[in-house]
């Protein structure tokens, strides 16, 4: 097997965790962070710049690189530029980046670059912290209980049943939108009420979006009030027409960098995770 | 819309719930059935062989032909012909038909048939009731309660994943058998434990398959002895080796017909509604 | 510590379970079984009636005699009287009995008696068998899936809440029936409906009665009919007025001897847990 | 019935949302907040103070009193004496007051004052709304999903049941601190591990107090470090040595005001369902 020596590149508090997992497994160092940006009991070694010594695989955040084209190191004090990372590693690197772009590409044009976004292994295991996330950020905004609350979930995939399991712990009294005959018998499946998305009308307390198409339309989103609460965690474009929402004075929460931000450890370990794996199925190739 | 004239045709005591539930919305008229196999509140009419007027709609059972090639009418001591249906049904029918086969193609050779068994709807809905029956097999079974029982369920599909929402209810130790860190991930998701397929051992009391592809060949059989209670809920020819197990002396139990044995009211309701269903998709087309 | 030599002394399967878990702790041997009622694998021995060494305790069954007066031994051909126990076990013997009765007291007088049904330790744990042994009874008895069902439970004790924890996992559509605003806002606490017990009315798919006063008199019960399935776990007299549902055509169970007949080694390793902690516990006093 | 005129009389958004729940039964008004403290759509009117009429029940804040021995009124610019508030009550009132102390009673020696948090009602009823802000709490502070997170609760009273319950949907690993096989059996009966008290170790990410009993004394402290947060829900005392934490320098957070801070409507409906129901019982007993 073939044994990586692994160069974490900068980003946040994720990376940290991120490299630390790494470490159980391979041998991992740091670039891109202030030495007072990591906690204390951290021990993971900076990359000796001026060592010969190359790492062939590098780590880098989501997103890769920040505005000027240098990667992105909200923890460090001190720029990272490409070239600076190109003088770290091999010539053939393996590359793992967050939304991998064309810069990048261009910079590292031998290298194999994967975008670990793109793996279904993490964006399985990141439904579950998007959900806790979404179910924190709802606990702080409601000043009712979600007990009996009647809450409405729009998508019934991976981040949708997890919001589905995780209500159903609170006693929340859960409905799901949906579209078809399937879709209904899908809900009945995970043991919530169906509602067609066409009668959605204004008596949930709570609404979370997971469906990246637009359900919530000015139309749609006319029949609610504020007294609902709506969070959309679909990527961009997202599920709610957002300046019909504004417009309308309604109550709407873009939960964007869940989890990252509710759970940075989870999320850099199953970074780590995901990265393993993907190591793991490379080497597989090489046999 | 297209209002059918339904005639349900054989079957056992499914059938007939279905008819019920059909009756709602169709006119609906029964064939091939004893009058007193008929519970005692039903007031279904039995079609009126002498009329002249045709329906344009037959639902016939799982499976539609007995060996003979007659409708297969478990409920009724007379026998019904395709030649007897024939006579009853419009010149294009439409005709709804579990497992429909050659034979049925070539007597209705202008009809429209559909095998309602493939309906994604209807094994959606089927998941639950299966879950249940095989549930009840489990409790009907084992000396020990589910609770704090180690449970594996092999298969994370719609009836696996019905199952392990039941059996955490009961407070079952669960596991679920995978194949890769996908699948380790979606386990997790569900809140269950993964383990390998490779190391799976003699330590659970009870397990599920609901895997369509051999998971328990001989050498994987060897390691379980009689401990073990095994409910194969997959299709034939499911994931046991069936005389390997024999041989082994192990305890397995074929759950074949669920959940039309132990839940057939659930069952023919869900037979009807993915035939109104189809109906109305029929309508929507030809207008 | 004080190890005590126990003898198992009749009864049913569960006997043999409890005797060989005590048989872990302590010197167990059986007496009041024929060898061909032993599962294979058991390999407890019989205790030596020859033998001058006497048993400082014993545990006789549920009841723990029968009509005739003596032990109660429905798993041997013979006779098993008071006083060939007597001479088994040293003067002043611990006996553990389920029902102790006048007559036993009578026969040992010098005995300390206890009664292991009365112990809180085996009362809260026979909750989930006998909760799981309920849930068995209506999975067997009804048509339809729990999923999606109107049910009531009537008394939130142990076997109360242990009924909803399982019939949740179901996805049943639960209500409890309450006395007070104290009773809802407890039904509240476990995430089911509070229905006033006065304004009880017949839309209940199946109903369990956990509470052992007369719930459902003449009166209420009149407003049920036979589409609703009573289950009534409660011992006697019970909570359901068993001639007028008798006169009224109604669907009852009495739901008697659960969980020793649905789940014997769980019901058995309840036993001899209980006796276990009851024994630690006169060790302490003595120390 | 006697139809009661109630006052509100200061307090914090808990009582704002307790008079509207009161005033769908109640002649209900305001007095002691600003007017632009209340949310706009309120249209509760405020007491005239000029009016002849007087009211038969107050109810007051949880303190009653401010230091100064005022009513106290978080939610007023102006000051609320008792003279004042004498003046606006009949010569019996009735006065519901959380925490009623001697300086209240002595300036109402001829009303009847109910202290309406040593309702059982109210107790119960908030057990859920301070589990769902406790588990906010750690939603908050840890860098962690609760999901396979390793959890104890102690105290399998309201408060622990009802968390054991939301955390079970998070799919946590969750172990209660129990004292005997009674209490051992209590969380077999809701599904969680038992660990015996004097076995606690460092091997919790996340423990809640719920026992009013110090159960945390530096010896049992000193066996975790940082890694575990701590929430203390019990009222003072509370289950944890504060000095000795602080010592030692562990994460502890003492949830104080919970759920009136979480959740301040469901924590005034609360508190207006009781008061109606005490209410309905004098009534009952002056019948």
């Amino acid at each position: 097997m073939n044994k990586y020596r692994i160069l974490i590149a900068g980003g946040d508090m994720r990376q940290i965790y991120c490299a630390k997992r790494l470490s159980q497994e391979f041998e991992t160092k740091l670039i891109g962070f202030d030495r007072d940006s990591l906690p204390d009991e951290f021990e993971l070694p900076f990359a000796d710049i001026s060592s010969p010594k190359k790492y062939d695989c590098a780590v880098l955040p989501v997103p890769p690189l920040d505005d000027k084209g240098n990667i992105y190191t909200p923890c460090s004090s001190e720029t990272l530029t490409l070239q600076a990372l190109q003088g770290l590693l091999t010539e053939k690197p393996v590359i793992f980046a967050g939304k991998a772009n064309e810069k990048l590409k261009k910079a590292f044009p031998n290298a194999i670059i994967s975008d670990y976004l793109l793996s279904e292994e993490l964006n399985i295991k990141n439904a579950v912290p998007t959900a806790e996330g979404a179910v924190q950020l709802a606990l702080e905004e409601l000043p009712v209980t979600l007990n009996g609350l009647k809450v409405l979930v729009v998508g019934m995939g991976r981040i949708g049943t997890a919001l589905v399991r995780i209500l159903q712990g609170f006693g929340a009294d859960i409905s799901a939108a949906v579209h078809s005959p399937r879709g209904a018998a899908k809900a009945r499946l995970y043991g919530v009420k169906a509602v067609p998305t066409k009668r959605l009308g204004n008596n949930y307390g709570l609404v979370f979006n997971t469906a990246p198409k637009l359900i919530f339309d000015r139309s749609t989103l006319e029949k609610f009030d504020d007294r609902t609460l709506f969070i959309d965690l679909a990527s961009k474009p997202g599920g709610i027409d957002f300046e019909a929402a504004l417009n309308l004075g309604l109550k709407v929460i873009w939960a964007l960098g869940l989890p990252g931000k509710t759970a940075p450890v989870t999320s850099g370990e199953i970074i780590a995770e995901t990265i393993s794996s993907m190591l793991a199925e490379r080497s597989d190739d090489i046999e």
